[in-house]
């Protein structure tokens, strides 16, 4: 018998994966949470059936969501991780010698279990004294703190079920009050391929709340549209300034994706993609 | 009913797309052709099962094998594209206003008529003047020339079926002695992703042949693993001489893909690229 997995999009495009094993299923409180071995890409979590991570390509998700915020921020000590239960971006974000703590703000603590206890290559820094784990809504959490993080990385779902309350223009202008002088946010900001009309609501509303956003994009073998994109968010700080942080010489000595010519590149928008961030006529920010 | 197109991937990985219409399928002589309607990518060509292009991701591989080369070449006048029966690295290199001349050496004539009539977005260059098509074994077409094309863009198949000849440093020999003074050849190179054994020997094969081989990589949506390469290799120009070309600025307004910022972003290779490309301690050729 022959076990494949599939993912389906829009009614249009189906990604399928043959399986050795299915090593978890489970209902928690908000979704279905799976864990399969795949052929291809190794163990692969699913939450309500789509694919969040897989062993052999979670690090270009990981390291683009993180260490293009934290390179760009003169000194992060505290770091907010929202969503993110895999553990896969606090592993990132402890590279990084200057932190001192990461929380990690996960709504569903049975995605943090089943990752430490299936995915412990993505997972395994969870444990670590430096990191807080707080199993609560982000929405809720973030409108109590105030100038209290120096990077906050919001690592969520797609803005359908439980992650819908992290796409909204008052959810971030509750991170951009939580963020201390020279703060800098960083989100996934969907697929500039598979979501275009998600990727232009998400552009419109931190437009809105942060003076400086600037989409970065990088391959995704696994996600929807294989192109994945996020937003760099500041009111201070621009990406370019973390071009020449010393730190990214001995981080890009422990990435499989980033290094310092990939630091530069993730920005050059092909012209599609600034078009369907800033429309027909866009001109995107600079870098 | 539901239609659905399915390309499998090493046994491990489906991509199925949703189908409307079934509107060619044929044998050739040398392979199978199919053209379908699907929901996700419009219409898409396969030879032999497999995905060569869809009318709505066709612009990243066409822009990158023929603009990359072609504007490191101060005066590109000859082109010669093997393979690419379906007219789109021909469509692009038409843009180039230097050229007089783009010889088509597709081994299969019924590629070039089926993509005339199924795909005019694609192949409704094919007919210009400045167009000669040849339809011949390319392997048996470039041994006839000699310092002949500024530039040479080889656009096959896998390296299996009829494409299997035009990865052979016999051939690679052949196209550098079909080249003039400063001339550049560029080739696809397959998928970093899912091709790392057929990568691996590509870059051997040429790195035996000409003194500067340069990678480069983009994201295409339908190709198996997502993320492709190409090959830039010359034996006195490199890609950065084509970074000022003032013909880059008009191209840009033509382009869907490619722009200035692009240009140069493309030559940045994640580490497992790297990798995959030059051993584990591999260090990428400068651009």
């Amino acid at each position: 018998m022959e076990l494949w997995v599939t993912e389906e999009h829009l009614k249009a495009v189906r990604l399928s994966y043959k399986i050795t094993e299915t090593l978890y299923h489970g209902e928690s409180s908000f979704q279905t949470i799976d864990v399969v071995d795949t052929v291809a890409y190794g163990r692969m979590l699913l939450l309500d059936g789509l694919v969040m991570t897989t062993e052999k390509d979670e690090f270009v998700y990981h390291e683009m969501i993180s260490h293009i915020p934290m390179l760009a921020h003169p000194n992060p000590k505290k770091v907010l991780v929202i969503g993110g239960g895999d553990g896969g971006t606090v592993r990132e974000v402890l590279k990084h010698p200057s932190v001192e703590e990461v929380v990690l703000c996960e709504i569903d603590g049975d995605v943090i279990d089943v990752s430490r206890r299936f995915l412990p290559s993505i997972a395994g820094k969870l444990d670590e004294p430096r990191v807080d784990i707080q199993v609560r809504d982000g929405v809720a959490y973030i409108a109590e703190q105030k100038n209290r993080f120096d990077v906050i990385l919001i690592d969520s779902t797609d803005p359908i079920g439980p992650g819908e309350g992290l796409f909204t223009e008052e959810f971030y202008r509750n991170v951009k009050a939580a963020l201390t002088e020279n703060g800098i946010m960083a989100n996934q900001s969907e697929s500039p391929v598979a979501n275009p009309r998600e990727i232009r609501l998400v552009y419109t509303l931190l437009g809105k709340v942060f003076p400086a956003v600037v989409p970065y994009v990088a391959t995704i073998p696994t996600y929807p549209g294989h192109y994945w994109s996020w937003a760099f968010c500041s009111e201070s700080r621009k990406p370019s300034d973390g071009f020449d942080n010393p730190v990214a010489a001995e981080l890009e000595k422990d990435c499989r994706f980033f290094n310092r010519d990939v630091h530069k590149a993730v920005f050059a928008l092909p012209n599609f993609v600034r078009e369907r961030i800033y429309g027909e006529a866009g001109v995107a920010a600079s870098c």
